[in-house]
C-alpha cells in the first residue's frame, strides 16, 4: 500500500481553531486609522459575520456546515500517498508522506476556504465577491466557489502572473468570474499581492452588494484548511505511524501550511517548518511588528512577521509565495519557537520539483516545490544520521497550470537560481 | 458516499483480452508491401516480442508485470465518481458515474498503456523510442514512463496542437523527452496523427535502438486499458450497482472507450457508447475496409472503419479524435452491432464541459467533453421516460493543458461550432 484513502463518509465535520490552542494569544489586529483593536463592526462592511466570529473564537471545534460538506465532498478527502520512489531514489530510511491537495477542481489546497468563505456571504444575502490574486490559486479557487452559490466574482490578478499565466485567468472566466491585471492604475507595474488586496478592498469597500475575501493570513482561512491536517492524522493511523516526526510546508500567507501543520501544534515531538523563497523571507529575513496586510493601507493592522507593507518581492514563479508579511498564527508561532523556517532560492526549488515529477510522476505547483526541497533536505539529513525520520508534507498544488516556469527553469532563465 | 475508491492493492493484476470475446474473430493485419497477414518478425522492427505477442494473444486474462504494476499503484486504482451535482442540476432519475483518469501523472488514461509499453521496450534492450501524439496527451504519457525505464524518447507533436497548447510540450520536456512538429517536412502543414506515425514509424525503422509506440488503435493498448473497467466494475458493485445500462466513452483510436467499455462487453444488458467529432466522423460515416494507420502507407492494412488514410480533419481542439481511422476492435463492435456511435460538433460538446465543469468542479479535456455531451443527453432522455438509467463514462483527462480551447470557446472563436 503506498496510498491511504478515507472514504466521502470519513470527510472532518469540524475545523480546529487554532485560537484557544497558542501557548501565547495574538495580539488583536488594529484599526489602520484608530489604531485600536478592531470588533466585528469594523470588518463587517468587508466581510459576513459568520467568518468574522470564526477569526475571533473562543471555541477549539467548530462545526462545518453540511452545505459547505456537500461541496467539499465533491474531491475530499484528499490521498494521502507515501513518496515510495522518491524514498528510493534518494536512498533515504526516512517515510514521506504527502497530503495530495492538487486534486481539487481548482488544482490546489485554496478550495477549501474559498467554499465556506462563498457559502457564508451568500447566507447573509451578498451576491459579489471582489478578491487578489497571485499565481492565480486562490482566484481560481473562488471563482470555482463563487459558482456554486451563485455569487458574482471580480478577481484582481497580480500582473506579473496575469501577463505570465493567461490559463489560469481563462480557468477564472470559465467559470464565470471577471479578471483584471492588478494594480490598475498603474499598467507598467508588475504588481504584488499587496498592491492587489488594496484594489480588491477600494472595490468592496465602495458597493454594499459586494464583500471582500481572502485567501490567506486570516485566522479564518487558516481554521478552514486544518481539514487537511485532520484527515492526514486518520490517514497516517491507516499506514502505521504513530506521529510524523516532522510536519513541512510552503509558506506565502500560511495558509496550506497551517491547514496540514496546525492539528499537530499540540504535540511537541512533532516538527514543524515553514518554506519560503528567499527572495522574499518574511518569516526568516522581516521583523516582528504591526503591519499592514496591505500596500495602500487599508487594511486593519496585524501583529506578524513582515518586511514592509510596500516590499514588491521580484517576479519569482511561485506566485503565491510573493507576499510581504505572514499569517498572525504562523507569525505567533515561529517567534515562541514553535515552528521553524527555512528560505530557499526558486532555482534549488525547481530542482527538487523535477526530481520529484520525475520519481513520483506528478508536476508540482511552484510553490509545492518549496516545500518538497525542504522534504529532500529533511530526508537526506536522516539519512546521513541512519534515522527513519517520518516526514509529511503538503503536496499543495499542481504545477500544470505553470509550465511556462518549468520552461524557464529547463532554458536557464529563472533569476534568485 | 459519492465517490468509490479501492485501495492501492486492490489493482487489477491481469488485463482483460477481448480478442478471444469477440463474436465475430478480428480480420488479421496486412503487410503493407505484400498484402498477406503479418507475423511477429514483421513487427518486431517496431514492437518488442512481448507487445506483438499480446497483440495477437488468444489468452482471455493477461498477467500485468509487477513492475508495471508498481508504478501503476502512483496513482491506480482511480476515483468511480457519482455526479451527484449535475444529476440534480440535469433533474435526471438517471444515477451517473464517471472513471477519473485524470488523476494520472499525465492527467490522462494514456499513461496505462504507456507504462507496460515502455516496460517491454527496456526490458527486451531497447534504448530509445519514438512516437506522434495529437493533443499531447499521448505524448506525455509516453514521455512520463519513459523517464521511470531510463529510455530516451522523441516525440512528432502534430503541428496544430504543437503551436496551440505549448504547455503540453514542456511537460514533456520536463520528463526529458525530445519534441518537434509534424510533419517535420512540411512546415506550413497543420499536421494530423497520420501523418505524425508517418514521422515516428520512419524514426525508428531507421535506429536498431529505436522502437516506435502507439497510443491508440492497437490490440495490446485497448487490452492494457482494461484496468478502467476491471476496476469500475468492482467499484460499481460497491456503489449497490447491479450493472450499468450504458456505458460512453470519446473515440478517436479507441483507447479510452475500449478501456471502460471492453470488461462490460459480454453482458449483453450493457449498451456501450462511442463518441466522435462530426468533422472526424470515423465510425458514424466512414467505411469499414482494410486502409494504412498512417498517412504515407508505412504501417500494416488494418480491417477498421477510415475517412481513408489521407483524411486530414479540421483543426479542432479535441487533437486526441483527430484520427481517420479506428481500432480495429472497436469498428469489430461497432460492425457486428454490439457498440453505437454517435457524433457531435465541438460547440456543443464545450457547452457540456462547461456544464461539468460548472457543478462538478472538474475542468475536462475536450476529447472528454464529446463522452459528456453524450452522458448529458442520455441523463436527459432517461428524464424525459422517467427511467433510473445507470450512466458509467470514461473521465479520460483534465482539460488543464487545453485552455486555451475553453477561451475559444467562451469567446466565440470555435470552428464547426
Amino acid at each position: 500500500m503506498n496510498r491511504y484513502n478515507l472514504t466521502s463518509d470519513q470527510i472532518p465535520t469540524a475545523w480546529f481553531n487554532a485560537l484557544p490552542a497558542l501557548v501565547e494569544p495574538l495580539l488583536p489586529p488594529l484599526h489602520p486609522g484608530t489604531q485600536e483593536p478592531v470588533g466585528p463592526d469594523d470588518l463587517s462592511p468587508l466581510f459576513p459575520m459568520g467568518l468574522i466570529a470564526q477569526e475571533m473564537s473562543p471555541e477549539l471545534w467548530i462545526d462545518i456546515p453540511g452545505e459547505v460538506l456537500d461541496i467539499l465532498r465533491l474531491w475530499r478527502p484528499t490521498p494521502l500517498v507515501r513518496a515510495e520512489r522518491l524514498e528510493r531514489a534518494l536512498g533515504t530510511p526516512a517515510r514521506i508522506y504527502y497530503k495530495d491537495e492538487s486534486v481539487s477542481p481548482a488544482g490546489s489546497h485554496k478550495t477549501n476556504t474559498a467554499v465556506p468563505q462563498a457559502f457564508y456571504n451568500q447566507a447573509e444575502g451578498i451576491k459579489r465577491i471582489a478578491t487578489e490574486t497571485g499565481a492565480g490559486q486562490w482566484g481560481t479557487a473562488l471563482s470555482f466557489a463563487s459558482r456554486q452559490f451563485d455569487l458574482d466574482c471580480k478577481v484582481y490578478m497580480v500582473r506579473a502572473s496575469y501577463e505570465q499565466k493567461p490559463y489560469r485567468k481563462i480557468l477564472m472566466e470559465t467559470w464565470g468570474s471577471e479578471v483584471v491585471a492588478s494594480p490598475v492604475d498603474q499598467p507598467d507595474h508588475p504588481g504584488s499581492l499587496g498592491l492587489a488586496i488594496s484594489d480588491a478592498v477600494r472595490d468592496a469597500g465602495g458597493r454594499d452588494d459586494t464583500h471582500y475575501a481572502l485567501g490567506s493570513v486570516l485566522n479564518h482561512v487558516l481554521l478552514h484548511q486544518t481539514v487537511i491536517g485532520l484527515e492526514a492524522k486518520d490517514q497516517l493511523a491507516l499506514a502505521g505511524e504513530a506521529r510524523p516526526d516532522v510536519v513541512i510546508g510552503c509558506c506565502g500567507g500560511g495558509s496550506s501550511l497551517g491547514g496540514i501543520a496546525l492539528p499537530f501544534m499540540a504535540d511537541a515531538a512533532v516538527r514543524l517548518v515553514a518554506v519560503e523563497p528567499s527572495s522574499c523571507p518574511t518569516l526568516t529575513e522581516g521583523t516582528f511588528e504591526y503591519d499592514f496586510g496591505d500596500t495602500a493601507g487599508l487594511t486593519p493592522l496585524l501583529a506578524m512577521y513582515t518586511l514592509g507593507h510596500d516590499f514588491v518581492p521580484p517576479s519569482i514563479h511561485a506566485g503565491g509565495l510573493r507576499y510581504h508579511g505572514d499569517s498572525p498564527i504562523i507569525s505567533n508561532l515561529v517567534k515562541s519557537g514553535r515552528m521553524e523556517a527555512i528560505a530557499y532560492p526558486q532555482g534549488k526549488t525547481f530542482e527538487a520539483a523535477v526530481q520529484f515529477a520525475n520519481t513520483e510522476g506528478k508536476l508540482p505547483a511552484p510553490e509545492t516545490g518549496h516545500a518538497i526541497r525542504a522534504v529532500i533536505d529533511e530526508a537526506l539529513a536522516a539519512k546521513e544520521l541512519g534515522e527513519e525520520r517520518v516526514i509529511l508534507f503538503n503536496y499543495s498544488g499542481h504545477g500544470f497550470l505553470d509550465l511556462s516556469a518549468y520552461d524557464d527553469y529547463l532554458n536557464g532563465r529563472l533569476i534568485d537560481a
